[in-house]
C-alpha cells in the first residue's frame, strides 16, 4: 500500500481501464491545449528502410513532447475542489514538462519529484512553465519514497507518468490523429519506458483500426519491457543506464495490460545504433529529437524482414535536448 | 557580356518578368517533387514578440530547402533536348543541393560551381544527390569565372540561382501555399541574400493578397540589399562575411525588380543576434534550421514596434547544416 492515492484503481482496488470514448472524449478537452502535430515522410529514410514511413512528430507538441496529451487530459478533467489543491507526478524529466505545462495553464500548482541527473533542459523546461522541482536519486526505489513525502505534505492529486487512465486516454489521441492523417497504416511503432504512449496507442488502434499492427521498441540497455512480453509478467530493472533517458522507467499493472493485449512484439537497439538513428533524422528531416524518439526507427533499420513494404507509422515523441551535450559530439 | 545563357532576359535582352500564372503553372509541374510543409506556430515565440507568428518549415522541404521549389520548376520546365544536355548552375550550396535534386529526379547531368568554403553538409548533399561539384573561391568574381569555363564546356542550360523567371515563380509556391494555410496575415518575412525566395513572396502576394506587406530580414554583415532599398539601385559586395553562408549573394536584375517594387522594409541583425535566435528556435520549436533562417526571428526581436499586434507569416528557408559545428558550442 502506497502513501498516496493510486490513479490506476477505484475504491475497491480494481483496475480503471480507459475506453475508447475516453479518447473522443480526451481529445475534444484537450484540443484547446495541444497541437495537432504533422506528420512528416522522407523519401530518404523510406528508401534506407525499404518501408514507407510516416513520422507523428509529437516532438513539435506543446511542451515538446507527447505527454503534453496525458497530461492536460489529466489536469483539464479534475474537479475544481481537487484542482484547487494541485497536481503533483514523478517523472524522468518529459511528464514533469507537461504536467507543469498543463497545471500552469489551468493555474494551478505542480509539484514534480524528478532524479537529480535529468538533464538540464528539462529542468529548465518544468520550471519555465511555473512547475515546483523536488530532487531524488535516480532509482525508481528514492523516487517512490520521495515521491511519497510530497504527497503526505501537499495532498495534491497523483497524475501518473504512465500508469493512469486519464494519462492513457491522452496519449491515446495521438493515433486518432495519426489515423486520419495517413490513410492503409499496416502497423504502428512507438518508444517504451513505462509504456504510456503505447498503451494509449494500443487503446485507440485496437478499438478504430485493429488490423493495425503495434510495435514497441526499446533501448537494448533497458529492455525490461521486451523482456516481460516474452515472460508474460511485469519484470522491472531499477536504474537502467541508457542514453534514451525517457525509457528507463519500468511497466506497470494499467499499461502491462494493454501491452500484453495488443503489442505484436518489442524490439531493441544498442546505444550505438540509437544515438546513430538519432542523429540521421536530424541531418535528414531536420527535427530536433530526443534519443528516445529515434529508437523505434533504429529498430526499424536493424529488422527490414519486419518493415518493408509495409506503411508504418513512427511516433516521434519528443525533442526535450540539451543542445550543448548532443551524443554525436562525444563519440 | 557573360558567356554563357543569361535565364534573366529574352533575345531582344529585355527582362523576362515572371506572372502570377507562371506561379500556379509550377505549383502544378513541381507538386510531384516537393512536400507542402507545414506551418507551425509557438505560444513561447508568440509570448516573446508581442506577435502571432506563423513559421512556414521550408527546413522541412525535400533537399532540406526552399530552392527545392525553384529547381524543381527550372528543371522540369526544360525540353527533351535540353534536358538532356543536363544543367549548371553557381551556388553557396543550397540551391547546387536543389538542383542536384531535382536532376536526380528527372535522370539528367547537375554540373555545380561551389565555394571551397562551403559547409561539407553541403558539399555532402549535393554528391548525394548525384550532383558534380566544380570548386571555386568564395567571391562573386572567382564564381563566375569558373562557371563560365563549365558551362563553355558542358553546353549545359544554366539555372541561375535567383536571378531566373523560372526559379522566382518556383519559390512563389511556397507564399502561395502559406497564403491557403493561414488566413489573414498581417505580414511576412523572408531573409534576403540574392532575393529569389522574397521576390517569388513578392509576385505571390502583390498578385492574391496584395494588403500583406512584405519584409526582408539580412545579415548585418552583409547588408547590401538594404542598402540597396535605401539607395533605390543595386549595390553588390564581393565576398561579405557572415555565419547566413546563404545570404552572401547580391541582388541581380530580375530580383531587384521585385524587391524594389514590393519590399517594406530590410531588417538587419548582428552575427550574435542571429545565432541567439537560432539557437532559441531549436530549443523551443525542435527544428533543424541554418543560420539564414534564424535572421527573420532575430529581426522580429529587435523590432517588436513593427511586427506586435501582427500576424506574421515567418518563411524558415532551409536546414541544411553542419551538426558537428554549431555556432553556439563556439561562442
Amino acid at each position: 500500500m502506497t502513501a498516496y492515492n493510486d490513479p490506476a484503481v477505484d475504491d475497491a482496488g480494481n483496475l480503471i481501464i480507459p475506453t475508447i470514448d475516453d479518447v473522443y472524449e480526451a481529445h475534444e478537452r484537450i484540443k484547446p491545449h495541444i497541437h495537432r502535430t504533422p506528420v512528416l515522410t522522407s523519401e530518404y529514410f523510406n528508401q534506407l528502410t525499404g518501408a514507407e514511413l510516416f513520422f507523428k512528430c509529437e516532438n513539435l507538441q506543446k511542451a515538446g513532447v507527447f505527454k503534453a496529451r496525458g497530461g492536460s487530459n489529466a489536469v483539464f478533467s479534475l474537479s475544481y475542489e481537487k484542482a484547487k489543491i494541485g497536481v503533483a507526478t514523478h517523472s524522468s524529466g518529459n511528464h514533469a514538462t507537461a504536467i507543469s505545462y498543463a497545471a500552469g495553464r489551468r493555474g494551478i500548482k505542480a509539484t514534480v519529484v524528478m532524479p537529480r541527473t535529468a538533464p538540464q533542459a528539462k529542468k529548465d523546461a518544468v520550471r519555465g512553465y511555473g512547475g515546483i522541482i523536488v530532487e531524488c536519486e535516480p532509482s525508481t526505489t528514492s523516487r517512490e519514497a520521495t515521491f511519497a513525502e510530497v504527497v503526505a505534505e501537499s495532498g495534491a492529486d497523483f497524475i501518473h507518468p504512465y500508469n493512469d487512465p486519464r494519462v492513457i486516454a491522452g496519449q491515446g489521441t495521438c493515433a486518432l490523429e495519426l489515423n486520419e492523417q495517413v490513410e492503409n497504416l499496416d502497423a504502428v511503432i512507438a518508444p517504451i519506458g513505462g509504456g504510456g504512449m503505447v498503451s494509449g496507442t494500443c487503446l485507440t488502434l485496437s478499438n478504430i483500426a485493429p488490423d493495425i499492427k503495434i510495435y514497441a521498441a526499446e533501448p537494448l540497455n533497458a529492455d525490461d519491457a521486451a523482456r516481460s512480453l516474452k515472460a508474460g509478467y511485469i519484470i522491472a530493472d531499477d536504474a537502467p543506464d541508457t542514453i534514451a533517458d525517457g525509457l528507463k522507467v519500468p511497466l506497470k499493472d494499467l499499461t502491462w495490460h494493454f501491452v500484453s493485449n495488443h503489442v505484436t512484439e518489442i524490439l531493441t537497439a544498442t546505444e550505438e545504433e540509437i544515438i546513430d538513428a538519432m542523429e540521421l533524422m536530424w541531418k535528414r528531416m531536420k527535427i530536433v529529437m530526443e534519443p528516445s524518439s529515434a529508437v523505434p526507427l533504429a529498430t526499424i533499420i536493424k529488422n527490414p524482414e519486419i518493415f518493408a513494404g509495409k506503411r508504418v507509422g513512427v511516433i516521434i515523441t519528443g525533442g526535450n535536448v540539451d543542445l550543448h551535450k548532443l551524443p554525436w559530439l562525444n563519440q
